[in-house]
């Protein structure tokens, strides 16, 4: 075998997101781009904010001497000021610059975070459904990811969460505004989880937050620092400034987070060895100065309601998002069952209609399907005839 | 424990190249920056070439629509091209540049490998001395690093690759031109590797080589493709353009390589699960269109012609380097023996004049020292008092 034994297993069942990427990029290349309804990257399609281009181009006309240099693994420090003191506001807890270390998007933290405390079979909870890269990146470092459901509304389940909790548990990872279900959870439940894992021998509660900023009706996700001692924010600058393309994002340690110091020095020396080095040099100067920015969510809010609208219309039941830009449906009851799986059945219905989305599956939770509203309104209202016509022949 | 045991272990023997640049940042503030003769890190002070200022620039006037997003997780199709273009140029071999996989930075790029095609206990052998952050790389994904001692001269000993050779090799990892020797290997002696591997199961070849662009002497870095089949090529921007901040590198799979597409397809699959996702999409626009630029090589030629002239007058010995910009320099013979480790000692005696290298040890080398000449030509040549009290004393 030319590749490892683990990775040769994980190719065969790749992941049912990029699949869905690379189906409709032949679908496009058939139909043409503006006849096919991708709804299955979460790939924001809102451009950065006006105040992105200003820095960016001020900084390309200076391109000061040694500034694409290596700086210190954890990042400039007066960069790691800057974002210390949005963490400060966002978590309502002062958090200090020497507790920010600069990751390489979102998800290269996580990785950061999870080398960093991981031995081998220590536990990881996570609430279903969740984003299913975060099986890999436990498991790149000797973790268990273990499971845990949701209520019927996909809020946390606090019960399951302390039933699942065991001595190997190493830490829990929620993701509010959740990716696939656009659940926030509540400061109530925070708190709640808090005292929880506090009483329980006070594991790490990791909040993966790309989606902090993204937000409707007014609410506003709980800090997380105030509610939990014991806790590790990792975010980025993928969705608030739709970069995702250029890696940026950082990793917070409570102020009050157990022997924070070492746990700093492992964050910064997996951020070595993992070979991120340190995260992308521009990108940090930039979003250094970009920590009131954030894209236009109006935007995903009239998507929200276009696209809401078309489900209600169709007789689609879904979760109504209450942040992040996805809508996760329930697959419709059949007229007449096939006795096959409807889940699969329903995304290929979907396809011959040229819509695109990522079955539940793919999450951790069959049954459902999920659509990214990343994408133009137009073409979320274009696809209400296809919706249409779908439910007619499901 | 708050941290991982093995990180917790790992802290307490932190990589002494940083420990050094600490040391190096504290005297400065201590004596003045331009007091510390700070040969410690390997972080290029030439700026990048005036084309990469000129592109860079453009491309933030224009900031086109979608050019931060998401792309392919193996990078923009016509990035890989354009490099595919430049190794094939390199390796005397036609690549394909959908045998290209982007990477954050060499680095990177090796966990990228390491993860692709290591399974638990598999082996790669490495020529003694070598950077040492490649321990925890091939650690990272369950691998054992096997060192075998190189020749007198630092040139590959391949009676002892051989000998180091066992069913669990999966890989050789080379570095040409070396860090710390400033070796090249010699395209007789690749190719004599070649032979030895083919013979023996056909392990991979990796070759590391961010410094290949980086020669003296009209010496050109031979080709790796063109003498081994099964060969994996990893490299970076970060000392050819001095972009080392920015993380931006690539993996590149020998045409003939066995099982080519599935090696390329793992290669891409590690690359999004490690929590890369991709590299950095500006870096990736900028070097495509940067393929024939470099650094002055010459500032560094006259570098390290003065840093000999004064070793020379030091006597102190040293590996002439043929490649990169690292002195590496035995530990001058002691005139009483004080019975000590004299590499420690040694190291002492430089900070306490304010010169700062790394020990040999570093790079499994005792004995000798490294010092790096990507600084000042003024600082190094400033250095000759400090370096002539050094050995008066010694």
């Amino acid at each position: 075998m030319p590749i490892a034994r683990k990775i040769s297993n994980a190719l065969g069942s790749q992941s049912m997101i990029r699949k869905m990427f690379e189906e409709g990029n032949r679908l496009k290349k058939e139909h043409g781009a503006d006849n096919v309804f991708d709804f299955s990257l979460g790939n924001p399609d809102i451009e950065p904010p006006p105040a992105f281009h200003r820095v960016f181009l001020r900084l390309a006309r200076e391109d000061r001497k040694g500034s694409h240099a290596y700086m210190p693994n954890a990042g400039y420090p007066e960069v790691r000021e800057a974002l210390a003191a949005k963490a400060s506001r966002e978590h309502g807890v002062p958090i200090d610059g020497s507790h920010v270390v600069m990751a390489v998007g979102a998800a290269g933290g996580l990785n950061v975070v999870f080398k960093s405390i991981l031995d081998g079979g220590d536990e990881v909870i996570v609430p279903r459904p969740y984003f299913m890269e975060y099986r890999s990146y436990v498991d790149n470092h000797g973790g268990v990811l273990v499971e845990v459901d949701t209520r019927a509304d996909f809020s946390l389940d606090l019960d399951a969460i302390k039933a699942a909790l065991s001595p190997k548990t190493r830490a829990v990872l929620i993701n509010s505004p959740n990716n696939p279900t656009g659940r926030v959870y509540p400061a109530g439940d925070i708190e709640a989880l808090g005292t929880i894992l506090a009483a329980h021998g006070a594991p790490y509660l990791i909040s993966d937050e790309p989606y902090r900023e993204i937000s409707y009706d007014g609410i506003v996700v709980p800090p997380i620092f105030a509610s939990y001692d014991n806790s590790i924010v990792v975010s980025s600058y993928s969705k608030s400034l739709s970069l995702p393309g250029e890696r940026i994002g950082y990793v917070a340690v409570g102020p009050k987070a157990r022997d924070r110091e070492e746990l700093v020095n492992a964050l910064i020396y997996a951020t070595r060895i993992l070979g991120f080095v340190n995260a992308p040099a521009l990108m940090q100067r930039i979003v250094a100065e970009l920590t009131f920015a954030r894209v236009d969510v109006d935007v995903y809010a009239r998507r929200r309601a276009a696209f809401t609208r078309i489900l209600d219309e169709a007789g689609i039941s879904y979760a109504r998002p209450e942040g992040a830009f996805y809508l996760f449906c329930r697959v419709p009851p059949r007229k007449v069952s096939s006795g096959g799986d409807d889940e699969r059945d329903f995304v290929e219905l979907l396809k011959q209609r040229l819509v695109l989305g990522v079955p539940g599956s793919g999450f951790g939770k069959p049954g459902w399907i999920r659509f990214a509203y990343c994408v133009d309104e137009k073409i979320i209202k274009a696809a209400g005839t296809a919706f249409k016509k779908i439910m007619e022949s499901w």
